[in-house]
């Protein structure tokens, strides 16, 4: 959460909301890119007009996509008419705990009954193939921990997802699609999707149309991860999609917690794995809940950014620097530190030339915040 | 194990055995007492003379039982035709690890390939009424960690130590019975003894003839859990032998192990129950071999106690004393240190008096070494 902007200004304007959308939504900028542009530039507009000139200086082939203003407008008019709200990162309705991770999605789309989102969260999560006795015990610790105040969340999938939601739909249920909300995947949960909405929400972080493609689940996956105090795995195989959910969990320091099965069901493959790694062994609700209680007891305030300073024309990075840099870059991930003590650069200049490269499509920034070449 | 004892005299000659046995056979004297009183005596015949005076100072209401000579010479020699040793606590037959425990047989009866027992063993248990993944899985260990090196330790219960023996009769399997040698339990298990003793090894602390009653089975367990490093619980209901077996192996100082199974499975209760209490989760024979490795390297001697000077004369308790004691003792076990205390009277003249009315039957030790009325 950007601290300054957030409370100097808790709701946007409809004018800030087009300009974040067309931000988020232009080429090269992802939750963190925007992140780092809003705290340089104070505002999505300025950093919009800073945009063409940090990309070329980046070295882009082609000048950066930009979303047009009318673009936005039509999209954010969209959703409007669909009856989705678009919720600002900083916002009152932007869920807490979503807004702690690194990565949070500086727009969401909501659909449905929004004030679930201000309720503690458990993520139920799991195998698409589930065995019966996977999706009962999946259905009865959403319903158990539903019933002890806790929103469920979920991915929409077949198995244990599904069961988690059905069994949720009375006390709270949480949706989280990978592709735009009037893209249900699978196709076949029109029905419970529908159902979901009645008391229930879903949330994207996608564009209204976007059809979900395979890259697009495990980023979804951490919005699952992180609007959850506490993510349960029931049933999974040894690679399966929930083991990528758990990863982003721990990165996100969420409590992790797993269902046993016999060693030989390849379907207990994962999560007995996950115990071994310490997971807490969940086989009741009461398991789940007596970690979570003491945390809900402190109330966690994501740390305030403080704005970074724009960069000033006579601190821009020379020819020099940004070629000093892009040398020492490489597939292999590089730690920010490391780039900056290899360089010899101040580290001002270093995230500027960073920040211009990813811009330009050059470099990638990877979860633990270090950089490769793209 | 009773240092000088043992190490003066690495074997006993033929006489002492006979002591021993009778000492061990006769009326209130348990392997604790056994103990005290070998420390006490110096040897099993001292003791012997000594019992029916401290058994009548503890106000035994009639003369404690002290087997005849000539029925322990009957037993020795019916266990020496019957192929069985009679091997004492000290020798170098005697298994290792047993002989580690507090209360360990002074005499155990083996029948089989004695030289198994110097091997380092595992132990695996569970439910009688397995399921046949629960019996699969308990083969798979067994037999992975036979190969290993391993014995396998169980009790020839129907289930789970059936499987474990029969999958590890190649390597290296030991039966542990509750009853006689010739008493097998269940007795449909005949035939699976006779091939476990082909290559393998059967023991137990009890005579020749002894069916076991229930209340063997517990303290049958205590053997089971006391000879392995480590003890695997595969499959147990909430409330199991398999958990008494627990409790032994956490007092003995062993590592536990336990299977994992699905919550709606109640022959996992017991087994996801140990897992929350701690129990290392296991999925296949390494997880078990990863932790008793590094316990396999250091070699841990069981520490030599010294004799305890016989009671003299001059510090025989009064009567005032054992009034004293008696009267603070109830059926609420009490630690020696409180009675102590309590009692304002030295150690050495409440632990005789607890020696004297424990063979009059009149206190009853327990596995911490408290004491209550009988």
């Amino acid at each position: 959460m950007w601290g300054t902007t957030a409370s100097a200004n808790p709701r946007l304007s409809d004018e800030e909301r087009i300009d974040w959308l067309r931000l988020i939504r232009s080429e090269n900028v992802g939750p963190r890119t925007f992140g780092t542009l809003l705290r340089y530039y104070g505002s999505a507009r300025s950093a919009l007009k800073a945009l063409p000139g940090l990309a070329s200086r980046g070295g882009a082939k082609h000048a950066a996509r930009i979303t047009p203003r009318e673009e936005a407008e039509r999209e954010l008019a969209a959703m409007r008419s669909f009856g989705v709200r678009l919720v600002a990162l900083g916002e009152p309705e932007y869920p807490r705990s979503l807004a702690r991770i690194d990565d949070a999605p500086p727009l969401i789309a909501v659909h449905g009954n929004a004030a679930l989102l201000d309720r503690p969260m458990v993520a139920i999560v799991g195998s698409r193939n589930a065995s019966a006795a996977g999706a009962k015990m999946a259905g009865r610790l959403a319903r158990d921990l539903g019933q002890a105040g806790f929103a469920i969340v979920s991915g929409l999938a077949r198995g244990i997802d599904a069961a988690a939601h059905r069994a949720s739909l009375p006390s709270g249920t949480i949706a989280v699609l990978a592709g735009g909300l009037d893209c249900i995947y699978p196709p076949e949960h029109a029905d419970l999707l529908e159902s979901i909405l009645v008391d229930g929400v879903a949330l994207s972080e996608m564009p209204l149309g976007w059809e979900p493609r395979a890259r697009d689940f495990p980023r979804r996956n951490r919005l699952i991860s992180g609007l959850a105090l506490g993510l349960v795995v029931v049933e999974a195989a040894r690679r399966s999609g929930s083991l990528i959910t758990v990863r982003f969990a721990l990165e996100q320091g969420r409590e992790v917690f797993a269902v046993p099965g016999s060693p030989l069901d390849p379907r207990a493959e994962g999560t007995n794995g996950l115990l071994k790694q310490g997971a807490t062994l969940v086989t009741e609700a009461s398991d789940v809940i007596a970690v979570l209680e003491p945390i809900l007891g402190c109330k966690i305030e994501p740390p305030a950014e403080e704005p970074l300073p724009a960069p000033e024309p006579e601190i821009l990075p020379d020819t020099e620097a940004r070629t000093r840099i892009l040398a020492l870059l490489g597939p292999t991930p590089v730690a920010l530190d490391d780039l900056v003590r290899l360089a010899e650069t101040p580290p001002a200049i270093v995230r500027t030339v960073l920040l211009e490269l990813e811009l330009a499509g050059r470099v990638e920034r990877h979860r633990d915040g270090s950089v490769s070449t793209a």
